[in-house]
């Protein structure tokens, strides 16, 4: 019996009743926690060899992957990042250099989004390698996914698509970014399932919908290159491919920053259209059966 | 090139200075954060099929154990649960309603516990499945592997050995054990690797000895009934078996609980012994290669 991932998530979140200082719990890129001097952000993902990253590739900028895609969700809060807490599940074919490389690209992104790694565990396992990371931040006013409005602006922070090539490992977590929004944005997330997969999260939680401009979404040079293969346009792999980690948020018009991409407009209608028609929200999705 | 885990763990933790707000980095139960009202425990463990649990297991009590040893390093520190992320990586193969059983029983050690489950994440990955839990815990004063003196006596909260016949799936973390040896305990660890390896970390931080006396070892049963099989003695099952989740302690002797066990006493001169004899501090540890 197959069932996707979203279905699951749904089910957990009913499922998890909401308890004590827990202001926002699942559903948004990370938890919004109480405590008595503040607001603490905490944030899960886990990267699996053969599905996030391959045994081939550098293991440094795996464990920068594995850092940074938690960077990401705590910047996509408008928060800093303070701490990281890594799990490494390895097979006993790894060479030991292998986890200290992974270690160091763990340590690097801690060093570049100004967090300390400070703790974690080491677990055996008879199959692919995984990485597990938390990462713990604060925020004083967290932006969630649920604030959009219609008439708001929506903005992206970079280009998208074809991260494939190599940024889905190279990417910078936009927390300077995220920081400089957290004081605008109405709703804010980060682009890893998919620039319409993303923007259909903020829909569902705001009750609204969206009208994007298809001149206006900002497409990377890897989306060209990557259509030239695929025979999809370079737009639809803006609009689709996921693991950009630009940020992508709403905003008042009049409060939107120059230095981002405006694309759209939240309207009151729900329902998600490009240059006015109807186009379904795609991106990737985990498919557990 | 075979390494073990411990070293490529003293390799992590030289590597990774100590930095903003972080009182005790790698290396404890917990690390302990500093914020502005209070401190934080953070510690995270990862639990895989074939290694921590068997396929065929009940998933609500493999969900419950992915969760429990959490708390249990929260308890060691003299902590409360205050929340918990949990990131499932699940074959294909496995049908919908695992995951489902696995969450029941994570949500189930959180109303125990007196904790919420706030977040997690899900994977496919083509190997066994894995769940790798944070939790997140405050305490007043955390307890230290690192606080033991010469002349303390050594504690336990229960008996031990024998733990692979079910306890180790079912135990119940000492929560309530722990915030009452909070006020006493001058050094605190879980037993999950072993009696006398989590005792030897404790000596090691502490840059200390013990004496234990092998007539006051709490054996369990089912230490016992293990032994019957495995030609070992039941001690021997009780010093080193691990997974036994019992609180192991050091305190002044006058401020001893009455309701723990005393096993023996902290001395200056290092190094282990049982009965006045030498013993290698042994238990489980898993070896990367």
């Amino acid at each position: 019996m197959p069932e996707r991932e979203f279905d699951l998530i749904a089910w957990i979140r009913r499922a998890a009743s909401r308890g004590r200082g827990v202001r926002t719990g699942i559903g948004d890129d990370c938890a919004v926690l109480d405590l008595p001097g503040g607001r603490l952000l905490a944030t899960t993902d886990v990267i699996v060899s053969g599905v996030d990253f391959l045994p081939r590739e550098n293991p440094v900028l795996i464990g920068r992957k594995a850092a940074n895609v938690n960077f990401s969700d705590v910047a996509a809060m408008g928060g800093r990042p303070l701490w990281l807490l890594a799990s490494l599940t390895l097979p006993p074919g790894l060479p030991a250099h292998w986890a200290r490389k992974v270690t160091r690209g763990l340590l690097d992104a801690c060093r570049a989004a100004g967090a300390s790694l400070v703790g974690g565990d080491l677990s055996a396992t008879s199959g692919p390698a995984a990485i597990c990371c938390t990462a713990l931040g604060e925020a004083r006013k967290p932006v969630l996914r649920s604030g959009a409005r219609p008439g708001d602006a929506i903005g992206v922070t970079g280009p998208c698509g074809g991260s494939i090539l190599r940024r889905h490992l190279t990417f910078r977590p936009r927390v300077d970014e995220g920081l400089r929004l957290a004081r605008v944005a109405t709703a804010m997330i980060d682009v890893s399932d998919g620039l319409t997969a993303d923007l259909d999260h903020i829909l569902d939680e705001s009750r609204v919908g969206a009208d994007l401009d298809s001149r206006a979404i900002p497409v990377h040079a890897d989306a060209r290159r990557v259509a030239r293969r695929s025979g999809r346009t370079p737009l639809d792999h803006a609009l689709t491919d996921g693991e950009d980690f630009e940020l992508l948020f709403t905003c008042p018009p009049r409060r939107f920053p120059r230095w981002a991409r405006r694309i759209g407009t939240i309207t009151r209608r729900r329902g998600l259209r490009l240059d006015a028609r109807a186009i379904r929200p795609r991106g990737y999705e985990h498919v557990l059966g």
